[in-house]
């Protein structure tokens, strides 16, 4: 099958926006087994958006749209999806009621233009929008298939994992299986990775072995098709051991949905230990990750955000003519502070940071010098990094190098 | 004149690549009055990409073609858009040379496809790549412009700023300028502002008023065609007038690189002011996003995150009966938040979040319920509120929300 994808938004054609939607449904549909020529996009205009469904059609047959489902006199892309293919929009109850309570619940008041948002077209199947108010829409005429979707990201993407995915497979069974396997590294760039596996890579068909440089890391898609899944399972295993092999130390984890913070956090919940940290220069950016999964309340009471000399010395109990003698860009300041963080909030390991976020130098260390410090109650031992790129890279590579320490020293006690 | 931006590469139709080139080349366009009614995504293929240039010349005059100008066979641009121009390629001395010159610097082998990199369409302008070894194109015909661009956005970039800005600026001169002001929101969504607004909007022509939502917050942006800059910089003040009158007090600033957080920011610099936090369910959010901007040291010297009740009593030295008597998720327990890390940090101002992030309830309160407190040396207060829509958002929300209040209680005191 030949799926074409249409992002409809004047903001994407004025440059205001990334157009991220297309990347991750082409990906997805990668994934399935289904084959993407096109993607354009176009303005929130009627007439252009009725012609290109048209020239879609005459080359595809499933066409996802995405945006333009919204609440405002732009938002046209369900009624032209609907004139096109001449039927009318009808109000999804439940997305209304929806609408309704949620309104009520903020206290704002509901404009008569956010009904547009619980409407879809007849004859379509509704897909509930679980993180916002408007709903998709997927419809099937005789030769093609039209797929509605919202513009945020934040509502396109577990919108299209949780329902499309599923409703695509079932509408359009492909003969043979696709089983894939996700493996993440951490610490290795593309370019040095795929160098390293280039002879697998240029020498493997069935699986396929497809390299994707993400913020931070780098994921290896392992896919094989098949019809026989106990095979297909054992090709992928092989490939596996042989990818292994070569760049092992730097995997961490398995899976789309898994990241380091989670990785550590779970190992944390499996061994019943807990974590703190001291940061400076990442401000809380330590912390705020892994507080992003639910249930990090059994390994994570709280900990300090020390930017100052004083609040190190205030916060940590730390002497002051000990920060005087070291300078608080210190492998001595950075172990000081993990060991008194670990301290106070009585936990099993903490996790400290101390360096030059920039712009300007720091106790004449260069932007971009960073110590990351891990405690336990055995020992304490820091890492001296020197990081690239600017104040947001420095801060998050911080943050990541940190979470991969701690990983490292829980799994180095059996 | 129209413009269409067309990406040539597989590894976008595969979604391994953000089509980031789109958006740059989008921007800079609208920048200089060119129109851009589509992009569209094509694959290494040579019939579909001779079919869509067809197609992209009965819509547009400009076509902007980026990608496979490279060494291998995959790279088909040059050939594909000669071929359809009824051209033959040739071989740019300049660029040759520098094709050799790089092979005995790095004393690589250079491969024969490599030659590909410096050739160009007969009776084109050739664009010499600074920042890497494939030539880009720029090339008339009678009614239509075609511009090849090399796909790498390091080479891309470069290439059409220093190049390809001045030539379209020359061959196709502008009688009007475009001179744009950006308003930003906070607390009011995308369609009320819009409802606010609606008479404004649907009667105004030149300036435009382009309405945009952000997470957690709406721009517009008012855009003036013209030939006199003062009039056009008269005719923006005007309408932005109206438009605060009418919604100007979720008004928080101005210009697309901006944010409540450097808005809050500036203002504790200008005021010589400081600010602490005080943070359970964002778990540090609040502090990482004061700690993004540069130059934050000046107002922020740290702070605490205080997840379980344990610490909230350790760190900020509130007696556990307090807590026991009024809960964690209380107006009693944020506003002690704030006022006992005010006195510990020793600021002007603290901020203190305490909720429910969920997924589950907490002290038999609905997940999203969040209090937020700000203290000052003079008063502290705290709000209420219900957040809905998930962890992510619940704690994203709570830190914007934070910011507004203290954004706004720093304003009270002139």
């Amino acid at each position: 099958m030949k799926a074409e994808i249409i992002a409809v938004g004047t903001e994407l054609l004025l440059g205001q926006v990334v157009n991220t939607n297309a990347t991750f449904l082409a990906e997805q549909l990668a994934d399935l087994g289904i084959e993407v020529y096109y993607q354009t996009v176009v303005g929130d205009n009627k007439q252009r958006l009725d012609e290109l469904i048209g020239l879609a059609e005459s080359r595809s047959e499933l066409i996802i749209l995405c945006g333009g489902l919204g609440p405002t006199e732009d938002d046209l892309t369900k009624e032209v999806t609907a004139d096109h293919l001449g039927k009318g929009l009808v109000q999804d109850r439940e997305a209304y009621q929806k609408l309704l309570e949620f309104f009520e619940t903020t206290k704002r008041k509901m404009t008569a233009n956010n009904l547009q948002q619980s409407q879809t077209i007849e004859g379509g199947i509704v897909l509930p929008n679980r993180t916002g108010l408007a709903v998709g829409t997927f419809i099937q005429e005789e030769s093609h298939a039209y797929i509605l979707l919202p513009g945020p990201p934040s509502e396109l993407k577990p919108m299209f994992i949780e329902q499309v995915r599923p409703l695509l497979i079932e509408k359009f069974p492909s003969k043979e299986k696709l089983i894939s396997r996700v493996l993440r590294f951490y610490g290795i760039g593309e370019s040095r990775l795929v160098t390293e596996l280039a002879e697998l890579i240029s020498t493997q068909i069935n699986p396929t072995i497809a390299p994707y440089a993400k913020p931070n890391e780098v994921t290896l898609r392992l896919t094989v098709k098949t019809n026989d899944i106990h095979a297909g399972n054992q090709a992928l295993l092989a490939l596996e051991e042989k990818i292994q092999e070569r760049v092992g130390e730097y995997f961490y984890g398995y899976g789309d949905d898994n990241s380091l913070e989670k990785v550590v956090v779970d190992l944390l919940k499996e061994r019943g230990k807990t974590v703190t940290a001291a940061e400076s220069l990442t401000a809380g950016e330590f912390q705020a990750t892994l507080g992003k999964l639910s249930g990090v309340s059994e390994v994570f009471p709280g900990g300090f955000v020390t930017y100052s000399e004083e609040t190190k010395a205030d916060f940590l109990n730390i002497d002051p003519q000990f920060l005087e003698k070291y300078g608080t860009v210190s492998q001595e300041c950075a172990e000081k502070m993990a060991e008194q963080a670990r301290k106070l909030a009585k936990t099993d390991y903490a996790v400290s940071f101390t360096g030059v976020a920039g712009p300007g130098m720091l106790e004449n260390q260069a932007v971009g010098t960073v110590w990351i410090a891990v405690a336990s109650a055995e020992e304490v031992s820091a890492t001296k990094f020197q990081f690239t790129r600017g104040r947001e890279a420095i801060r998050r590579n911080s943050v990541m190098e940190g979470l991969n320490m701690l990983r490292k020293r829980i799994l180095r006690k059996k």
